[in-house]
C-alpha cells in the first residue's frame, strides 16, 4: 500500500531538514500565491504540516482536489524561511515529489467550515458529527474524555479494584426513571430493560464476595435531555466496597480523583483529601443548598429576628436569610440583574441594601431598617461598605432562594470566588425520614436501602425524625457529581426501617427481590458511590453543554441525527419479538 | 462501625504472632471437636484465616449462626501447632477475642455448598449465582476475565490507541444477525436497535479524524445460545487504524495478545510475532479448515490421484483427501471412535489404512489398494508403521472432512500435537468473490465492505474470481478471535465492486447511509479487526463453558433466573413507548 506514513503531521522539526519523507491526513487548506506556488496544510490527527506546492506538475496533482480529501504527500524537508512559533511543526515545510489521493471529498462546498464549525447550528454539526470531529477544538474534548476515563480505571486498580461488567439486557425497575424496554423474543410478552444503573448488580457482587468492584458503567435512563443531561445513555464510575465505612469510600474518591482534575481540568488545582465533610442540614443552613459551590466564600445568615416586625410586607411573619458581602460595590443595574437572576432561577425574590461609608443602611429595602438600624449591624456584623441580600419564606424556602443568590453574588464579586480550582466537599448526615409535606406522615427521606445511623438500635430507640441515615453526596463547584450510601445490607434492619413508615416485608421484597434474597444469605457491610462520568468531565473541559463531551451525541428529543436512530423497522422483527405499535391519536 | 479490618483473610503470616487483629468474611466451616473446641475457616475475597474458638463464651456467639454468616473476628495472632502449607495463612491462627455477627445467613441448609458448586445443577447456580461465585474456584475465572480486560486496555494505549465509547441506542442494521429493539418513546413507531458491533461507528471514528481507536465494546445479537455464545450481550476488543495496512493490524494485534495469553493463561507459552499467515486456499488445502489448530502438525495430502479407480465404492470418481500420522498406534477402538467422531461432526464418513512394520498396507481399506501399492507408498511418502486416515467427497467436503478427521487424529496422538502452548496464525487472501452454489451466480465471498487487493484497477481488469480480499481471520488453537479488514473506504471503488455482481450504487447505500455518505467527504484507508473477548477469555481460562467466565450470565433461553429477566410489564410503560403485545398463537 503506497499511503504509509512515515511521520505524523505534528513530528517532523528542524534536524529532519533534508529527509525524505511521507506524511498522510486531510487537505485542511491552500493558500494559492500563483499558479505554480502554494502552500498546502496537511493536517491529522496529531497536528498539521505545511507544505509548499511549487512546480506545475505538484500543482496539477491537486487540481480538482477538494479541501477535506485525504491525501499521501512524499517529499523533502525543508527549513522554513517564515517559520510559526505557534506551530509545533513550525520551521519546517515538506517539498513534494509525490502528491496522491487516498480518499476523495467529492463536494466544493461543505455543511461548514471544519475549523469554525462550533459556530455552525447544532443539528447540522450533530447530521456531518464525522466533519465536526475533524476541527481540532472539538476533537480534543473527546480525546480528553478517552484520557480521563483511561487515568479514573488506573486509579481505581491501582486501589486494587477489579472492574467487572454487568449486565446490560436485565429487569425493569419498579421505581426511578423510565425503563428502556427491549421486547424479547424467546419469551413472548415480557421485556428486558436496559439498566438505570448497576445498583442491584454492584451490591449482589457484594454478596457473592467481591471485595472491591468498579466500572465504567453505561446506564440508561429514557427521560427528557437537559444542560447536563444527554437523552438515553450516560456513563457513572460505579464503585461498591464490601465491609467499608463511609470513611473509606471517601477516602478512594479522595485519592482518585483530585489529581485527574488537576491533571486534565481547564482548572489546575483540586482540593486535597479530606474533602470537608458538611452536614445537610449545615449546608442548608450556610449556603441555602446541598451542593453549594464552595469557590464562593460567602455564607447564609439567619436575620429572621433582626428583621422581624420591620414592617417590610415580604419579611411579615417569614423566615429571613441574609448574604453579607464586603469588598463588593456593585452598580444598581448589577444587583438588579441579580435579583431578577434569582427570581428567574428560584421562583422568589431577592432584597439587598447597603451599608454606606458612614455606617447608613441605604438603598433597596434600607428604609425599612432605620429604626433598628444598631440592632441590625450588631446582629449580622456589618462593617461599613458591606452589601447584604436577602431573601424571605418559610425556612426551607428562604434558604433555598438564599442559596441561589449566594451563588449569583459570589459569581459577581471577584473578592469571594476562587475562580481557578476545583472545590469538592461531602454533604453528609442525610436525615433518614422526613415528614412528607403532601402526605403530612412520616416517609423515607432519600433512599429507603441506606443503612441507618446507629442501626437496629436506632430504629428501636430513637425519634425517627432525628435518625441519619449513611448516604452522602459528592459536590464538586456546586455540581452534584453522585450520591452514595452505606447500603443496608440486613434483612432485618431493613424490614424495621419500612415498619416505621407502615410498609411491610413485602413492601422490601417487591422493590429488589433478587437483593432481598441474597441478604438472606448472608451479606457484608457495604458501601459504595457512583460519580457521573459525563458531569466530570464536563466539569474538568469546562463545557456546559454534554453534547460536546460525547462523540455521537443524541439530540434533545433523543436522535442520533447522523445515523438516523431511532427508525423505523421491518414487521416481521416487530413480530418476531411478539409486539406492534400503537400510534396515539394525534399520530394516526 | 465496629467491622473495620486490621488485614483480609490471606494476609496473616508466621511474623504476626502475638498480635491483636480483627478479620472479617464469611463462615466458611467449623469443624467441632469439643463443647469448648471449633475450628473455624473464616473466607474473604482474598484467601481464608483459621480460627480457632476455644472458649465457651467465643462458642456462645456463634451458637445457632449459620454457615456463610458474615463475621468480624477480633482476636490474637497465634501460630498453629498442626501447620498448613497448602495455605499461604497455614502458619497462624486466630483466637478470638470478640466475635461479631455481621449479615446473617438465615438459612441451615443451602441450595448447595458452596464450596462444590460446580457439581450443583446449572439452573441452580445460576438462580443463585452469588453464592456460586462466593465458590473460589469460580470467582477465579470472573477476577482473571477483569484483569485480562485491564491488561488489553492498557496495552491498547501503550500503543496510543484511544478508548472511545460508541452508541448503544443506535438503529437496526439491514443484515447481520437479528437486533434487540427498543422502542422510543419520543417517536411513535420507531425504534432504536442495540449495536451488533461498533461497525460503522469505528468506521465513522476514521473518517472523523481518529487516528487508533479501540474499545471494549458490549455489541448484542438476538440469536440462540451456543457452548461458546452467550445470548443477548457480549465483548469484543474492537480496534481501528486510519492510514494504515493490513500489517499496520497485524503487528499491533502480534504485540498486544500473546503476552496477555502467556501471562494468565491455562498454557505459558504463546506465538511470537510474526503469526504465521496462511492463504485461506492454503489453509483449506493443508489443514482442511480456514481456522486451523497449528498445535496439531498433521497436513492434508491430495491422494485422489493415487486412489483413482481403486474400487473402492466411496472414492469412485470423488477427490480423496489423505492424513499420513507417524508414531501413531492406535487400537481399533480408538480408531472406529475416531471415525465414528468425525461423522457427527461432518456428516461424512472417514476411512483408514496402515502401513505395517514389513511395509505391507493393512486394515481398513487396505484391500482396495494391494495392487497399486507401491504408487500409493510413493505418491504419499508413506513409511512402515504410518496410519493414513481418508476422506473422500467434492473437493471442498473432502477437504472440510478431513480438517475434522486431521483434528480427532492431532487429539489422538500425542507425537503431533503440542498441548501447552498458544498457536496463533492469521488467515488471509480470502477470495472477493466467488460462484454462489445456489444462483450459480457471481456473489460477494465474504464482506462486501473489504477493499479488494489492487483497489480499482483490480476491478477493471481481473477475473472476479482471481480478486482477493484485503480480508483476514485471526485463529487461536482453531478458534476464530475475529475476522478484520482493510476497508473499502472509496466510494467509487465501493460502486465498482458491487457492480460486478450486478448491484448499483442504491445498495451500497442501502446498506449502511450514514458510512457511505461520510466517505463522500474525504475518508483515510482504514483497517481494523474485533477478537471477541468472552472467547479469548474462554481460551485463556481453559474453560468449554461461556457462562463460567461471565459475571451474571443469561441461561440458554436468554433467562436471567437470579433476575427475572425477561420480565412482565406495566401496561403504561408499554403505552408510553405505543406499543402493544401481540402473544403467539400458542400462548394465546
Amino acid at each position: 500500500m503506497v499511503q504509509s506514513r512515515t511521520h505524523t503531521c505534528n513530528q517532523l522539526r528542524i534536524e529532519d531538514v533534508g529527509n525524505k519523507v511521507t506524511i498522510v491526513g486531510w487537505y485542511d487548506n491552500m493558500r494559492k500565491v500563483s499558479k505554480n506556488l502554494g502552500f498546502l496544510i496537511l493536517r491529522d490527527f496529531y497536528g498539521v504540516t505545511q507544505v509548499v506546492v511549487e512546480t506545475e506538475e505538484m500543482m496539477a496533482k491537486l487540481s480538482g482536489i477538494n479541501n477535506e480529501s485525504t491525501l499521501s504527500i512524499t517529499g523533502v524537508v525543508r527549513e522554513r524561511s517564515s517559520k510559526n512559533a505557534q506551530l509545533a511543526t513550525g520551521e519546517i515545510e515538506v517539498v513534494p515529489e509525490d502528491i496522491l489521493v487516498l480518499g476523495k471529498c467529492i463536494y466544493n462546498e461543505l455543511p461548514f467550515e471544519v475549523n469554525r464549525s462550533k459556530e455552525a447550528d447544532e443539528a447540522v454539526r450533530l447530521k456531518y458529527r464525522y466533519l465536526d470531529l475533524r476541527n481540532p477544538a472539538v476533537k480534543e474534548k473527546i480525546v480528553l474524555r478517552s484520557k480521563i476515563a483511561a487515568e479514573l480505571r488506573r486509579r481505581m486498580i491501582e486501589h486494587d479494584f477489579l472492574e467487572i461488567t454487568t449486565p446490560i439486557l436485565t429487569c425493569s425497575s419498579p421505581e426511578g426513571a423510565r425503563d428502556y424496554l427491549v421486547p424479547s423474543r424467546n419469551h413472548p410478552g415480557k421485556f428486558y430493560a436496559l439498566p438505570q444503573a448497576p445498583q442491584q448488580f454492584k451490591q449482589l457482587l457484594m454478596t457473592s464476595g467481591f471485595d472491591r468492584y468498579f466500572q465504567i458503567a453505561p446506564c440508561f435512563r429514557d427521560e427528557d435531555a437537559r444542560a447536563d443531561r444527554s437523552p438515553g445513555e450516560f456513563y457513572q464510575l460505579d464503585m461498591e466496597m464490601a465491609f467499608a465505612t463511609q470513611e473509606d469510600v471517601f477516602g478512594v474518591i479522595e485519592d482518585v480523583l483530585p489529581p485527574i482534575f488537576a491533571k486534565y481540568g481547564k482548572y489546575k488545582t483540586a482540593s486535597g483529601a479530606p474533602f470537608p465533610r458538611i452536614s445537610y442540614r449545615d449546608a442548608m443552613e450556610k449556603y441555602g443548598s446541598d451542593k453549594p459551590d464552595l469557590r464562593i466564600d460567602l455564607t447564609l445568615q439567619n436575620a429572621t429576628e433582626c428583621m422581624a416586625d420591620c414592617g417590610f410586607g415580604p419579611f411579615e411573619g417569614q423566615n429571613v436569610q441574609a448574604i453579607v458581602v464586603d469588598n463588593f460595590t456593585p452598580t444598581r443595574k448589577v444587583i438588579d440583574k441579580i435579583c431578577a437572576d434569582v427570581e428567574v432561577q428560584s421562583g422568589r425574590k431577592a432584597y439587598w441594601f447597603k451599608v454606606d461609608e458612614k455606617g447608613e443602611l441605604t438603598g433597596g429595602i434600607s428604609k425599612f431598617l432605620q429604626d433598628r438600624k444598631d440592632k441590625v449591624i450588631a446582629a449580622l456584623g456589618l462593617k461599613n461598605g458591606d452589601f447584604v441580600g436577602l431573601c424571605a419564606g418559610k425556612k426551607d424556602d428562604a434558604q433555598k432562594t438564599a442559596g441561589v443568590l449566594r451563588k449569583f453574588l459570589g459569581n459577581a464579586s471577584e473578592a469571594h470566588r476562587k475562580k481557578e480550582c476545583y472545590e469538592f466537599c461531602w454533604i453528609v448526615d442525610f436525615p433518614m425520614y422526613e415528614i412528607g409535606e403532601e402526605s403530612g406522615e412520616l416517609e423515607f427521606c432519600h433512599n429507603p436501602f441506606s443503612m441507618p445511623q446507629g442501626g437496629m438500635d436506632a430504629l428501636l430507640n430513637k425519634d425517627p425524625l432525628d435518625i441519619y441515615a449513611y448516604q452522602y453526596d459528592l459536590v464538586c463547584n456546586g455540581v452534584e457529581l453522585s450520591s452514595g450510601a452505606v447500603r443496608n445490607h440486613d434483612p432485618e434492619i431493613m424490614v424495621k426501617a419500612f415498619q416505621i413508615v407502615g410498609l411491610g416485608e413485602e413492601a422490601v421484597k417487591a422493590k429488589f427481590p433478587a437483593m432481598y434474597h441474597a441478604f438472606c444469605y448472608g451479606a457484608p457491610p457495604h458501601a459504595g458511590i457512583a460519580p457521573g462520568v459525563d458531569r466530570m468531565v464536563m466539569l474538568i473541559a469546562g463545557e456546559e453543554s454534554i453534547r460536546e463531551i460525547i462523540p455521537f451525541p443524541m439530540n434533545k428529543t433523543a436522535q442520533d441525527v447522523m445515523m438516523g436512530a431511532p427508525s423505523e423497522v421491518d414487521e416481521k422483527q416487530l413480530r418476531d419479538v411478539h409486539i406492534k405499535i400503537v400510534l396515539p391519536e394525534e399520530n394516526q
